[in-house]
């Protein structure tokens, strides 16, 4: 079985939008890939090293997250980052690889400092393509499930480990090279319009949400602003809740465009008709998370199973590494 | 008792500059300290990650090197530094802690990326001050015994430390910050006149080496240029063997350079009385060393458990650091 690796940082709960842009492939693929889900709780230092109780509330919440879509703690590995020190032990051997001009010339590098509003990067942020190959190579995993903007993070690790294994391989391949696997699923705009669905803008659909708290939200979503009266004719192309439709309720997707557009359904029923579809896609994961969040001794024990396993594994691949390195005693 | 950082890369066995430097030093204070020496293999990666031969070469000769001149492996903690896990660990947690500017501005950093012949840095070695906090932390060290070029690092240490310590301490200090312990001898300039007794500059006498080589080098040493005959006077002031004689024979160092003034003495005859004292220092490190040499497998031993022990204080530290940075699991 080819080994992926996925997962998420711990800095928020979340949402609808990572449901389909990831969690749903998990799922997916769970069967058919040695699964491993990385709590990144380290890597959320970079953006929240402030605020470490926002970290560490969100480790369960992530988890239980995972867990409730259908992800089985049988199948999957589900670890916390901070637990695996083989990481760490990586991230410094491949510091070494990589110049700081490579990384402050990196994309995303670039655009997520813009995003934080970070002019002055820390030493760590600045890293974070760094660990992130120490993310992928401790379990020495095949694929690596990305969106279009996190290629440039994957090619820079797959730099690294390439000069790796020519250094230090003599011809053999000691660090399996990650591929990307690039999931096509749009990403889901945000609520109120915005280009992103984002954990901080109080425009997302949290998996966690009750059915009212998504009815709710669903009923302040931004529509065909131009849209007044139901007798009104509306044009689905610039209306978020018809966006939705398309990802949560593609059967009818044609039908309620054409029927907006020909004023034959009015935007409370076009929105009842969303909820009831997303609520429908929650309703099971509901009842899984009910479970966990009344059995967190569970939930912990199996990031603790996830992470022990993870630990050893990285550790093994720390040795092979020392050992390629002769960093080690004879 | 107080607890001492303190050790080497090990990028080259040592030579007298680094024992009348440090070593001599680290001896006098085994007894009143409680010393940890490290073998810093993974620092001599930041640049010497192309030549990993001579890191793992060195480990054993550094290790013997601090071993023979009387370093007593029942006292001390002499450990090798890529086998704590925890100092990958802290370096990842301080590296949110410092902006990549603040370490390329560090002055030890600019002299020592020009002395390596870098203009574009790795990432690794830019964080070399980031690493060296962690060293330092890992046991929480009292002391660091440095030269005077080192005390940038020591202040960005402290730097890195003061604010983990304001940031997750809720006033507490949660980690050690470090003070450094001066050390007040000179430098040893190289046999050939130059500033620097280097490992890589051909002009250093060993701490391994025989009586024979010690006696051949210091025949070879630079003098006073313009004495040519023995009938010259000589002016000690500009010769190299003279300021030897000052650290190795300081009993004789004032007739010495009297005699040279007046031309009493020969060059030949001076350079003799310097190889006699010299080797009257190594003779009995000689045997210590002959000992470690035929019980290899002891002095891997002593690392070993060294390590071993430096290992488990550093998971306990990095226990409580994460504790303090609650990314634990409650
Ligand atoms: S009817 Fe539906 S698709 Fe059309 S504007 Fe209203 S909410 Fe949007
Ligand atoms: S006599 Fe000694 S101190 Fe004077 S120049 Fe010769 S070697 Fe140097």
């Amino acid at each position: 079985m080819k080994r992926i690796l996925t997962g998420d940082r711990t800095t928020g709960k979340l949402h609808i939008g990572h449901y389909v842009g990831s969690l749903q492939n998990r799922v997916a693929l769970q069967d058919a890939y040695d699964t491993f889900i990385i709590l990144a709780d380290v890597q959320a230092l970079t953006t929240h090293f402030e605020n470490p109780g926002l970290i560490n509330e969100s480790i369960y919440d992530v988890a239980i997250d995972n867990l409730s879509v259908g992800l089985d703690p049988n199948k999957i590995t589900l670890f916390q980052q901070s637990r695996v020190k083989a990481i760490a032990e990586l991230t410094i051997f491949y510091s070494m690889l990589v110049s700081v001009n490579a990384l402050r010339h990196n994309p995303t590098i670039k655009t997520e400092a813009k995003q934080y509003g970070f002019d002055d990067l820390s030493y760590g942020f600045l890293g974070y393509p760094v660990s992130q190959a120490a993310d992928m190579t401790f379990c020495n995993a095949d694929l690596v499930p990305v969106g279009e903007d996190q290629v440039p993070h994957i090619e820079q690790a797959r730099k690294i480990i390439r000069r790796f294994n020519t250094l230090y391989g003599k011809g053999e391949s000691i660090i399996t090279e990650p591929r990307e696997f690039i999931s096509n699923t749009p990403r889901l705009i945000g609520l109120d319009g915005n280009s992103k669905m984002g954990k901080s803008l109080g425009n997302a659909i949290y998996l966690s949400d009750t059915k009212e708290a998504v009815n709710q939200k669903i009923k302040l979503a931004v529509t065909d602003k131009n849209r007044i009266s139901i007798k009104d004719k509306g044009n689905p192309d610039i209306c978020t809740v018809s966006k939705y439709h398309q990802v949560f309720n593609p059967s009818s997707y044609n039908d309620i465009c054409e029927m907006c557009k020909n004023a034959s359904i009015g935007c409370v029923a076009c929105k009842k008709q969303l909820s009831q579809a997303v609520n429908s896609l929650l309703e099971p994961f509901r009842e899984k998370r009910a479970y966990y969040e009344s059995h967190r001794d569970e939930v912990r024990a199996i990031i603790e199973t996830g992470s022990e396993k993870a630990n050893q594994i990285g550790n093994e691949t720390v040795e092979q590494v020392k050992s390629a390195m002769s960093i080690q005693l004879i």
